[in-house]
């Protein structure tokens, strides 16, 4: 399984979220408290969006983010208002840069925490239903890129939330067929550059931790002594596979079978239903 | 483009075919002189067999096999009476391991030099008629791998000439059904770890340059002052992109069309034609 | 810190130890247990050695060695009846091949677990005690290959035991000159591909795990049923910084300030004293 | 040897200079023309300055520039008014990152083309001229590091151009001591950001090319036509191992035994002649 982050709001170091917490995610690469596996080092990914760019820059590389030089320099050097991490540790897939999250297409990334389970056995027939044009432009061999081109077939550029209602559907159907009882585990982060979705679903209904951040004027009132937060707008947000560190408060799981949408204005949080295809 | 060899013969150190001819297929990474490309600096691969082995060793990686020093200590220290070694230029695809030949299925190996023109047109329509059981195993994302596991679906281990010719037949009715002129371009070596398969052949007919040595008692008589050519059986062979060297009368060019079998006894060479699949 | 094991026995698969074991070394990667750090997935490294080698075969990667496919291929074909390996876990160096173990000079290799306290204070005048002629051999930038080169140039081809003793009492001096109360830690093994010498010493006499296996002959009696000790010699030993399993008896370990020798015959244990250089 | 190029001016995305040029660095990382060696395919690196950026960011990686998929992000999606580009060939060290160019300490950056002869011979009592404390910042094993941090002992953060010649004088002090007649090879990039120093020089007065482009203004008179020279300021200047084109007029070759200093105002160019330290 993996760990992810996605962040949204004030244009910030990258560093100042990956590598400062307590807890982040370079070290829960070595020491994830909520994952499947403690260790996540079979890669990882970065993707981030900046002025003026039409699609957003991915660095992505095989192993361990913790040991990474060129991560931590990117971090150190590269300011952004909306961003996407990734620590992967893979269930089978190969090590290698192209089954590395977040996956993009034009403006959009996607990545991934789960699995689609037995993936080896429906491999074949969720590839013939990605979009023959679409179909081009996968490069790796895991779950989660499938997941992705799935969703684009099914209209993610148009309707995220239908699509990967879509998508889920899909893939639980044709795991169905197959005789998998659960087919589909997965925490998902996708955008365009201004706003996002996060996901949070299982077949069996047991699925991996996902929590978002409390809303920045809250946190103001209740630990005033931060500068941090007095640095970033009310707007700013992150969503995280586990908790950044203990902060009382900080930290919300997100329920079960929903999905959040993080935009300008009040975000949304809404049940998450998969769909016929 | 790429360059490969293929050898059969005494067991011998992969050092004395891999560094120590004049041309060998390290000087061939950096010049090669019959190639599309002069460099092949995208990844390498060497596959052996040895005693007791069940499957072929396979050592593959990314980068150029010039400056891999894991490549020279296994060169240094393992002996081999059958091996393959490949040095990989890319056409697009992505240089990661899984791209990297020889590919292996049980005993057998697989490697390319060539292309399947406007791969990306006619992937999926390939890749569907590839064995589902056997499409679980395809981790890269090569037409090199494609055309080793279409020639699978099509008996390889039985009727290895028959399955490669309908697998060239296939890819190019599906290449010709794209609209793609001449949709095949390879020279390809199989082996189960016994006999070797060479295969010269393009859509075109002018494909890329592949070479047999002299029979070494032919060699003996025409450089009997080469200590190598005493120290190495009579049924010793080599294949190759191209010459390791200058040395007069012991490179052969392979007729266009055609492929050999490297065999116990006489080696044969015969007409290569396409078939319907 | 890191782990590490060194066989010397009977020739077997290095797949047989590597990764067979319950506990075996590519498991202690992820999850040892006596380890300082949990995780060893800062590179590793095999060296070993087999019929008509001059010198030891080597290979090392950066990266961890769970996901490493050029390491599972070798282990599954490569026999060996004397074989070091070696997982490291940086204490700040880089993760780069050159600072990968074993390191190898001539027939010689060296290995090791610990650490020269605060090496960036004493690294430089440790260098200048290196003989220049060995000097120029030297590739990376870890304390281990210093030490490595130290015990070289105190004469570790003649006389081991003294050689490391006399590299473990000149970096005690110079960690004190500079201030350092607890200089050196250290698990070592030394070989020339036939005798094996393994030390346990640390300034602060509280030294990493290491442990050796009970004679072959006495774990027969042990475990009758256990058909792997009836394919090994009497002679076959493994020691290792961590044990493979949890077998009964199995297992014993070093004693603080102890070294021992592997050779033809009964094997020694001695106290170990560092020296004056 | 190597190639590098250095970009001061109006900020740019990386990708115009570096990707985008007929004869561009990354074309040269295959088909170098005045090089040594016509493949650069031994790492590479790029370094950086930016708005509010206390250092340079640093991009190195192992294996050639020509297919590394991050360089291509980052050239994609990052401007800078100042940065280093260097593509390897090594001449015998390791390729590893920390070998790779451009090197940084503090805000400075360093970058080199050449080599110091024979370097095995007097290695050791250069590494013995750097001061103590600048050595335990030295990571690498090249003759480019070394000769970086012997500057900077001799003084460069004060005196960039008489620190360069006392390193200059020292190399071929110590050379000459190990009976080698022509200790120096080098075309050599410095910078703190603001201005950069540019040196060509060789023992031999044989040294390797450098260029630097002509006068945005001159360029504007002699090119009407190209778009690309209205959008850059008059200040803008590129310091090249070799051209990036064919454009006529556009680039004078840095004359035998000299340095440029690219800063606000008119450029300089002086006579360079190696110092006693």
């Amino acid at each position: 399984m993996c760990r992810w982050l996605a962040y949204s709001g004030t244009p910030i170091l990258l560093d100042t979220i990956l590598y400062k917490p307590e807890h982040s995610l370079i070290d829960q690469s070595l020491h994830s408290r909520l994952g499947v596996e403690t260790t996540n080092g079979d890669g990882f990914g970065i993707g981030w969006y900046g002025d003026g760019m039409k699609t957003p820059g991915v660095f992505r590389d095989i192993g361990p983010a913790w040991s990474n030089r060129n991560l931590r320099e990117l971090a150190d050097h590269i300011r952004s208002p909306l961003f996407f991490a990734h620590i992967r540790a893979t269930t089978g897939t190969a090590v290698q840069q192209t089954n590395c999250h977040p996956f993009r297409h034009g403006r959009w990334m996607w990545m991934h925490n789960g699995a689609i389970a037995e993936f080896h056995r429906t491999r074949r027939d969720l590839a013939l239903a990605v979009d023959p044009q679409l179909f081009l432009d996968m490069e790796g061999s895991t779950d989660s890129e499938m997941m992705f081109y799935l969703a684009l077939t099914f209209g993610l550029e148009d309707d995220p939330p239908g699509a990967v209602a879509r998508m889920a559907g899909f893939v639980e159907r044709v795991g169905h067929e197959h005789g998998v009882e659960y087919p589909l585990q997965m925490t998902v982060a996708v955008t365009e550059g201004r706003r996002m979705w996060a996901f949070r679903y299982s077949s069996q209904k047991q699925s991996r931790s996902l929590f978002y951040s409390t809303r920045v004027q809250a946190l103001r009132q209740l630990h005033p002594d931060l500068g941090f937060l007095q640095e970033v707008s009310d707007e700013t947000r992150l969503i995280v596979s586990e908790p950044l560190g203990d902060l009382p408060g900080a930290w919300n799981e997100v329920p079960e079978s929903t999905y959040g949408v993080v935009e300008d204005g009040d975000d949304e949080m809404h049940t998450f239903t998969p769909q016929a295809a």
